[in-house]
């Protein structure tokens, strides 16, 4: 089998840790599987590199920048290969620039446009652990790239893609996917499986285990990728294409944001070309809008209400104003008290009452919902925020997502 | 002007350090200068990388270990890009990698074969500072090797050598060279101009102000080296062809080692073939023989005497003390307590006596000369140990390179 390996930050956050790498790689080359491993930088490198770069320049370079940080996940690399050859068995550090991940020019935030797979395959069938630093590559101009942070996962599903392997397993701190956030209720439940498209909801609302562009290009690609835990033994979490069985989980998870606020701009003088005059000006100043809702309109006006993140949120509260104005809105409203709940799960394609299940259950714990937008394999719902993990419990339970038996489950 | 500045370890051993420098190359960029810059990595960084290396092996892997190390002189190279760029002068980082400074394959000990010098010439021509670090290369298989400790050095010579520069200058923490070493008499005198022969004798005799390798280089290439200081203003000392005016001095500095010891074969039966016999066991065993001194024979015996490195002294008793009893020799006698002095100047081609002199002087003092090697520009004598800085001083004083008046000179 020809597996690529993910080992992140944490993974490889110390020299006994990458020891430890070394082992499980170890185990698996034993096993007579063909291994290419990626990592990241040892925990805390990019932002000590990061340090250097902002003690000399209060806008340092981002071509420089990509030049400073990459040099993090090519020491991993460099001392992960060298633990591999003192324990006998044949390893190689392969740079971004040696495999030609060929990027687009857009320093720190790159999109991989192809890979060179034949000094890896070279290197494989000469029976080498390939080892390779994730996040980097180089554009057409053979200046080094960096693909944003979280980029070692695109690094590893693109690596695996390019190769056709059978499997890219991601290590990193947690054991799996859960229905929902472990600290919110000890009733969540470590899934099996996970379809892709559901993992983007998920990724996407908060569950923080893969990068999201990782999963859209595991998905595009159709590489299995196995989430497992670097510390702790397990089967992991398989996302993969949907399969039949699948549908009979209506729900997979529950997710829950409270990294967002409200705005509403009421009485808009509803006519065509409203929504353009009012969403432009947020674009131009690259504020991403989350949900959109506008209600019906009365007597020729109607209220619009979006959200975006809170960090943008103060920004975006003034540019509505000024816009507000010139359409001739009523007033702006701001609102930074929310959290978005979130249902997802591919069974809702064949299942009909969902949404009216989810209400139901809210309405039953006397949670207000505020706002409503549906995908469609995702419901969310805006409410009060000190409601935010009520809302999830209810939502788990109420889903029959709770683990039956606590004790032995975890 | 193109000029190629090399600026080492302790020079950009702060992020305040590499503001400095940055000042520097805007000062010489703004007096009209074409530059290169060329950057060691920071004071203490090939350490600490090194060690990450020993944590995981006891024999990191050669090639490894130059990808590891390398990204020490590739941050700085990086930050100083971003420095000068954040000043609002135009500066581009290229790696060995990038303007394929190609080497043999010898990982940590690589020697430069040739430098695409287009790319440099390209950012030059549109006014770009070009950073370049030091010490890295990429050999033909596109490997990254590293040349070995005080590399940037020869990187620095071949790249103004490639670019036909007109001036490559070393920043170092000291500001020239000197006649001898200023520690042991404080009447050594900072020299204005020294030939590349004088300083390559300098150097090998202890003078560690440039990298043996770098000066070899800028002979060969005819490329002007002028040395000097990062913390203090001053004109250096430049190293050069040797002019017609140079011979007007005759000794141009006194030079000391301790680091050696010495090694007698007593009575080894004179017939051919004898030091081949001798000296093939030591180069077999990677130990480097410096001075050679055969007496003449008594009886068809004689002694062999030579000195190497006091780290291998014993390592080369013992394998002497075996290939006596092979040859027939009467003992083998181990004195480690030597001291080499030598007088270096370009001088002596032209002049006669200076040998003589030489021995006066050291006999005056009460001096017992033990060995006598002489080059065509050199003579060393190896003297005991702890007559060393006296002899430093004397010839120094009697060869009239005293300084005339300190209080004003330094």
């Amino acid at each position: 089998m020809l597996v690529v390996q993910k080992y992140g930050g944490t993974s490889v956050g110390s020299l006994e840790r990458i020891t430890n790498v070394a082992g499980k790689v170890i185990k698996y080359k034993d096993e007579g599987n063909d291994l290419v491993v990626v990592v990241s930088a040892m925990s805390g490198e990019t932002d000590r590199l990061l340090k250097l770069a902002s003690g000399v320049a209060k806008f340092p370079d981002e071509r420089e920048v990509d030049v400073l940080i990459s040099t993090g996940e090519q020491v991993t690399s460099a001392v992960l290969a060298m633990a591999l050859k003192e324990r006998g068995y044949d390893a190689v550090s392969m740079l971004g620039s040696q495999i030609r991940i060929k990027t687009d020019s857009a320093f720190g935030s790159a999109r991989i446009e192809e890979i060179e797979k034949d000094k890896i395959l070279e290197a494989l069938k000469a029976g080498q652990v390939v080892v390779v630093p994730g996040f980097q590559g180089i554009d057409y101009g053979g200046n080094i790239t960096t693909l944003g942070r979280g980029g070692s996962d695109t690094t590893a599903v693109a690596v695996a893609a390019a190769l056709h392997a059978d499997l890219c397993e991601i290590y990193t701190d947690v054991d799996g996917v859960y229905t929902t956030d472990p600290n919110i209720t000890d009733k969540a439940r470590k899934l099996d499986r996970i379809s892709y498209e559901e993992m983007l909801e998920m990724a996407s609302l908060g569950a923080k285990v893969l990068q999201i562009r990782s999963v859209e290009l595991a998905r595009k690609y159709n590489v299995p990728l196995l989430v497992k835990s670097s510390f702790v033994d397990g089967e992991g979490t398989l996302v993969c294409e949907e399969a039949p069985m699948m549908e009979q989980v209506v729900i997979s998870g529950v997710t829950y944001s409270k990294n967002e606020a409200k705005i509403t701009v009421s009485e808009v003088p509803d006519k065509p070309g409203t929504a353009t005059h009012l969403f432009t000006p947020l674009a131009d100043a690259h504020i991403v809008v989350d949900m959109i809702v506008q209600n019906v309109s009365h007597k020729g006006l109607t209220d619009m209400t979006f959200t975006t993140a809170k960090a943008d949120a103060k920004k975006a509260f003034k540019i509505m104003e000024q816009v507000a104005a010139e359409v001739g809105a009523k007033q702006v409203i701001i609102d930074e008290d929310i959290a978005k709940v979130s249902i997802v799960g591919s069974g809702m394609r064949s299942h009909s009452g969902i949404a009216t299940k989810m209400f139901t259950i809210l309405s039953n714990e006397g949670i207000n919902i505020e706002m409503i937008s549906t995908s469609e394999i995702k419901i969310s719902c805006v409410i009060k925020e000190k409601y935010g993990e009520l809302a999830v419990r209810a939502l788990h339970t109420g889903f029959g997502l709770d683990a039956e038996d606590v004790s032995e489950e975890r």
